[in-house]
């Protein structure tokens, strides 16, 4: 197929998505998506919401609308913003997505040159890996630990590596690894980048789903140099079918980020864009996020606490105070890749951790789900996770 | 701004949206924008679709969904192509869009290497030049005439240039021409491509907004090879706000869009998509594409007849069959972005030619939309367009 593009070596199916697939079928317990829970969706209000629209400005909503975003959604997100993340932007600063995968994509094509440097956490984002993996980068990982990126490690990686040009992390609830950022790694974090003028994604679709520990300031509110581009998402907190996010960036970022999505794919949805405007005029979504939290909370300590009790001494995994998973290690030689088909034998899916390496080399890790899966479902699930770990184990 | 990628410097706002801008201004009578009437939207039984949606799918509709895209809205295209372009196809080659600009991009990014050759015809949608820009390949322009492209010279073109990785064409009511290709130059055109065995996208927007004249055969139709892909959207006959379009191709190429959709966007949005096909469902789409036809034909031929009575005779233009857009080209010394601000001085606005040659080397011609503007908007627009155009003919 050598008419098709370079870059288009770079862009596989994972065999991740296979193993979803399966996963996705009725009778399986699955731990592998990164679903939120769908019974939790404001179904009622949001119909509200959509029907408010289509009857005072139906024409608008079906019509064209602006690249950068419906106004009104992008004054809400900085009321919110500043509230919930001690960010001060103004909807100039703000530009909407459709979801934020869209956004690295965009960040990926604004920034990459085939050969540069993405500076990840490892573990990293996979969708953040493939999107960059478009643009065909070289990729360097910083080690972590269980309180996020070591920052000495950073520092020394910009001090070594030339053409960085993007450093992608999520501070708050990683996916995979669940793992937060204490405060005063954050404020070395700035401190670091600042001193080489990089730029950083901070990726914070899980933020709002802290139902544990205390709040920590953004990247973005500590940014005084315009490095940090911010992205959040209401995939999490509302509805990922509707399919909006945003990017808070620099003015001169913002900018590129138009031109780009006037040549890739000209707006967001004016309809979607509408109708969560619309949803958090008449609902305070804030009451709703409340309502998740109690959930997502009980099902992570109910897996945590089975895990504790049925797992085997040699898987250390995160207790996560917020967002969508937990993150389990096994000895070296374990390879969860090749354990995956035996858990499923036994009906239950989880995700392999190599996806989540840039060279997909290291094996050992595993990333559980708890929003999207019932009690009996956690405790039986995990009861047989168990079991097919301590088989593995030497 | 050396940090930001190469390729950024071929991704730059244009002018013309400037003037967009200006144009959007209640005052102003707009030739500009490619808008379908917002008054013949059908709000009514859209809003009706996404009650239903929402009401018997809401958990469904706010989740994530596959790829590929929503199977029934697959299906019912399928159903549609089958009826209206005598395509015949099945759901697993179809592939759902963000719009067909989107489609654009994720092409560009599948076939083009930095270098590589795209043909259009002269002129071209500025739109696809401008999402095929971002992969950095060069353009040739293949001659028109009054029927669109010339064969002979695409003979020629593809005989002589190497590495020509696509050709993008839009063979019915061409944006900006408004130009058709007769039956003789579509089966020409499909002998032509598979002597060389190169990939062509048939952009098909307007296809079923034929208000005169005779149906003729996609080019899809007559594609033995699969080396056509086929590009449709809901925006000109439904709504441009719910951003959805497809692409129908060759299984080879569904499944390398997909894996690129997957790292750019992960999938269209599920609301969207299944509204639609509720919509159609419920409701004839047919019967609101009846609807707006006399609309557009009577703004077209009061466009044209107005023309025909106040432009200087070396004002030549398209009589448009169908679409939205007529297309004026004026003495080669007339350099229509100069007199664009001329003409906005009296408020009536257009699209200067140039964004849609590649270069922007040719200066004389104007694209004129007739689809969303009122009778005695559209005939003191083009009185007042041509004493504008008067004044700069020597």
């Amino acid at each position: 197929m050598e008419y098709f593009a370079d870059r288009m070596a770079n862009i596989k199916a994972s065999d991740i998505r296979e193993l979803l697939k399966i996963a996705a079928r009725p009778d399986i317990i699955s731990f592998a998506g990164g679903l939120p829970a769908p019974e939790l969706f404001p179904v009622e209000d949001m119909k509200t919401a959509l029907d408010a629209v289509m009857t005072e400005q139906g024409r608008i909503a079906m019509q064209y609308g602006p690249t950068d975003g419906n106004l009104r959604l992008r004054e809400q997100i900085c009321e919110r913003v500043a509230a919930k993340n001690n960010i001060h932007t103004d909807p100039e600063h703000v530009f909407i997505t459709a979801g934020s995968q869209q956004g690295l994509d965009f960040l990926g094509k604004l920034f990459l040159n085939p050969g540069d440097y993405v500076v990840l956490e490892s573990p990293s984002y996979l969708g953040a890996i493939n999107a960059f993996k478009q643009y065909q980068p070289n990729f360097v990982s910083v080690p972590t630990d269980e309180n996020g990126m070591i920052m000495e490690e950073l520092d020394k990686v910009l001090a070594s590596t030339p053409n960085v040009k993007l450093i992608y992390i999520i501070p708050d609830f990683q996916n995979p690894s669940g793992r937060t950022w204490p405060l005063e790694r954050r404020k070395q974090f700035m401190e670091i980048i600042n001193k080489y003028g990089v730029h950083a994604i901070e990726d914070n679709p899980y933020g709002d789903l802290r139902f544990k520990g205390e709040y920590l300031p953004s990247l973005k509110s500590m940014d005084t140099e315009g490095l940090i581009v911010y992205f959040g998402s209401f995939s999490k907190i509302l509805s990922p079918g509707f399919r909006v996010g945003w990017i808070i960036a620099d003015g001169k970022i913002v900018e590129k980020v138009n031109h780009i999505a006037q040549a890739a794919v000209l707006q967001t949805a004016t309809i979607n864009m509408m109708a969560i405007a619309k949803y958090m005029d008449m609902f305070d979504i804030d009451e709703h996020v409340a309502k998740i939290l109690p959930v997502y909370k009980h099902r992570c300590e109910l897996m945590i606490d089975t895990m504790r009790e049925t797992f085997p001494k040699e898987a250390k995994f995160t207790d996560p105070d917020g967002g969508l998973f937990t993150w389990v290690e096994l000895p070296e030689y374990v390879n969860t890749r090749e354990l995956a088909p035996k858990a499923m034998e036994q009906k239950v899916a989880y995700v392999p951790g190599s996806g989540f390496y840039p060279k997909g080399d290291v094996n050992n890790g595993m990333r559980l789900n708890y929003s999207c899966s019932t009690d009996d479902k956690i405790v039986k699930g995990i009861n047989i996770l168990a079991d097919v770990i301590k088989g593995a184990l030497k």
